[in-house]
């Protein structure tokens, strides 16, 4: 059995308090390539830190971890635009770093990134996908993905205090500097991703729509930003059944209902149980991503979900351990000399 | 376990009658993508067709994977410059594809490559570095690096003649219009595969490197290409033993003997025992490649060695039947609107 995590960035990260992500605005940077290695080595090997949120929660990717480790799982990985070097294989579709989504054309490469993934997907002829996403500031361009497309449903977030304002004036911003306006993107999802969106949905919308296509099962592993992948699905013309599989805590923190009836999705949703103060965290900061959810739900299917929790203390607890004894990291940052870029037009990060 | 293959092209394999791998030079450029999703899926994803020798021999990859499922290997793909979209999962060091030996500086990433894949070999901390190439004209570039180094090793061919003579006169090209001279990159690795090698010994010299220094058991699984590989490890100044391990076709075919003496190589040689007509072609044709020797020795020491042939038999059924019933392929090269670049400079391929 396999997992799909689709790992990306977006520039509109760096506006301030859209994100837990990562402890500083810097390292959140890195939080996408840190969660692939994670998730498919269970161990960092170019990331400098594990992740942890501003309070010190650690990435949910260590939960996807236990749970392919207890399942063995097969985990590929997906560039949606990531920034920084990662020492996880990826399939590569031409995304970059998207742009801070008040710009006018933040990601350019959509159009092209859908359709590969889409081919992809047709082409893997898996039985069953299971796709998540790691994209700090990822919830705020789904929100705007959903408007673009016309869908009211709301997003959520990685903060204890969803920051709803906020994620508001950037969308009502995005929207201000771009070709399109709310509702103008129906049926045109290829623009709402290019227009106000970023690269990991259009990666995760183009894999599920080719998965579709070829009559593969699809199961969206996460909270609001694989609606958002849902709704880019649907107006792509592409009416089969999913499911959304997501974690107790953030389907209480957000009324997934209304989404998961309008969008025609089997909703499953896994309380994990945990009762260790570093992991019962998540019902407050995080609550999912990295595919969590999705990884949950099979771990359950499998009957295996009462050794996630240890599983998953035995790996913090490796790292920690591995973090402490290391020895210095060489900084691999992408530079002229190695072929990566600075991305695109040099605005960074 | 794992079985690490490093993908990728040099420009060098479009000068006539060096390589076999691929039926023609156009569909050469897809041989490192389709031997990397055969080895990793067991299947083409994105490749539009099963790599063959002009004379129809099936890429050695197919081996490679039989031997994958037989012993439940964890397959990473490292992308060593590869020209053409592959649907497998590939660590991204900022490798390009190589140009032709003949020019001045054909693999200017190579440095930093050879710097970021000995970070991941070091970082990775494997018990046993198991590491196969897949480059057609690797050869000849592999004879190139020898030179640049001062080792007197010969190199053997895909093609059931060698032609070394014109692998020879291809050399003293590379020669030169370069910066060095025979010999003149002794020590300098990095210089001998900037200035006459090609993008995948950087990377397989690289993870050898940061795997050695990391106590990591290494095999180099593969010929001659991976005797300059080891020659390049050597020059970097890392002594520790590592194992060569090979087809019987392949040491049949060019004697290993003096190279495994002088750069201190214990020699594993695996006869596969194959008695098909299309597989008994490797004797001539092909002979070793993408890790198919490393991947018969792991079979041969876990005594399932006589359950390859029937499992690559099955698997190239399998291809023969999906690639006669696909879907019409649709193309998916590298242009502006996925962000992929048709190679530095604009020179294609």
């Amino acid at each position: 059995m396999r997992l799909t995590l689709v790992a990306g960035t977006t520039h509109t990260a760096a506006i301030d308090g859209l994100s837990a992500a990562g402890a500083s605005p810097d390292l959140r940077w890195h939080t996408p390539s840190a969660d692939a290695e994670l998730v498919r080595y269970g161990r960092l090997v170019r990331s400098p830190v594990l992740p942890l949120s501003p309070t010190g929660c650690p990435t949910p990717a260590l939960v996807t971890r236990a749970v392919v480790e207890l399942l063995d799982l097969d985990v590929v990985v997906c560039d949606g635009g990531l920034a920084k070097p990662t020492g996880a294989p990826t399939v590569d579709f031409g995304a970059k770093p998207g742009h801070d989504i008040r710009t006018p054309d933040p990601v350019r490469t959509a159009p092209g990134v859908f359709a590969a993934a889409r081919d992809v997907g047709a082409r893997l002829r898996e039985d069953h996908l299971v796709v998540g996403e790691t994209v700090p500031g990822g919830t705020t361009t789904a929100l705007a993905v959903l408007r673009a497309l016309g869908e009211p449903y709301p997003v959520s977030s990685s903060l204890p205090d969803n920051p709803l304002t906020r994620k508001e004036e950037v969308v009502e911003a995005a929207f201000d500097s771009s070709e399109i306006s709310p509702g103008q993107a129906a049926h045109r999802p290829e623009l709402a991703v290019r227009f106000v969106g970023d690269p990991v949905l259009a990666v995760v919308a183009g894999l599920c729509v080719g998965a579709l296509e070829s009559e593969t099962r699809v199961t969206l592993a996460g909270g609001t930003q694989l609606i958002a992948a849902a709704a880019l699905v649907r107006h792509a013309g592409c009416l089969d059944r999913m499911e959304l599989a997501t974690t107790s805590y953030l389907a209480e923190s957000v009324d997934l209902g209304p989404a998961a009836e309008g969008l025609d999705l089997d909703l499953t949703v896994t309380d994990p149980g945990f009762t260790d103060d570093r992991l019962s965290q998540y019902a407050t900061v995080g609550k999912e991503g990295a595919a969590m959810g999705g990884a949950l739900a099979l771990a359950d299917r499998a009957g295996d979900l009462g050794a996630v929790e240890p599983r998953t203390l035995s790996i913090l607890d490796a790292l920690s351990a591995a973090q402490d004894s290391d020895v210095p990291h060489r900084e691999n940052e992408r530079d002229d000399e190695t072929g990566y870029d600075a991305g695109e037009d040099g605005r960074g990060p």
